[in-house]
């Protein structure tokens, strides 16, 4: 577990899949596959654009099936190919600070017989942006998408 | 100047400064040095914790002449021992965010013949926190300030 979690603040989402770290990697870092996975269905990120650096943006568009257009800004913080990728919704690209931030994402890949032990922990300021995560339905939506991951992983 | 700067949101103090990179690093970097420059006198920094790698925190308590006593927490992003040091109040140690982001600092040490090209450029995240800042005395409290480095490091 990462020494950062703390089970009072954050959240976590973790899994055994059975796709090596390398085909999960592809799919966190190239846009064309991300834009495949990382929404649940019927909602879909597009526009994404990575640079996938500590200080580089990381950019996209949410978009609901009504038509909402929400914009994902956020920062990479660490890029370890294919093990580690963290990175924050508290600055954009260049580290510059946001005004309303959220959270840091922290997601490992650690490699297993038969694929990966593939940990999403997402860290939050306070008690109280961690219950709001929640009930904004941290663990349905996450586990969707990482159903969706996983099944476009395993084809890779 | 860093590519981040944007003169419409951030802030910028420049000094030709006649000691070496080296002791202005030091200046930045050691907590016995930092106490004895980094807030304009009377006002004072203590209790200095500092964890020099991206990802590490760094802590103070700005203390003030009536008593005041106002913790200060941020998180190092760049650390290039002697050249460019990067660090935000968005994020506390461990890169979790804040609830109350305002800037993210770039210093940086460029060595020039008979000492350094020191910039210190503030980051913000609109023109709003931008202004805030000027008109908490920026220009006057990092220019005290950085008086207050310049002569310690010539004594190094």
């Amino acid at each position: 577990m990462d020494p950062q979690f703390d089970p009072a603040l954050d959240l976590l989402i973790e899994r055994r899949i059975d796709a090596p770290p390398g085909a999960l990697w592809a799919c966190w870092t190239r846009p064309e596959l991300m834009e495949q996975w990382f929404c649940p269905v019927p909602w879909k990120m597009t526009d994404i654009a990575l640079d996938l650096r500590p200080g580089g943006h990381f950019r996209g568009v949410i978009r609901g099936p009504a038509g909402e257009a929400m914009p994902n800004v956020g920062c990479y913080l660490e890029v370890v190919t294919e093990r580690r990728l963290v990175w924050t919704d508290a600055l954009a690209g260049g580290f510059r600070p946001k005004a309303e931030p959220f959270m840091t994402g922290i997601i490992t890949f650690e490699p297993v017989p038969g694929g990966t032990l593939y940990r999403g922990v997402a860290l939050h300021a306070n008690a109280e942006a961690r219950a709001k995560h929640e009930a904004m339905g941290f663990h349905e939506g996450w586990g969707k998408a990482t159903d969706q991951l996983a099944a476009l992983a395993r084809t890779l």
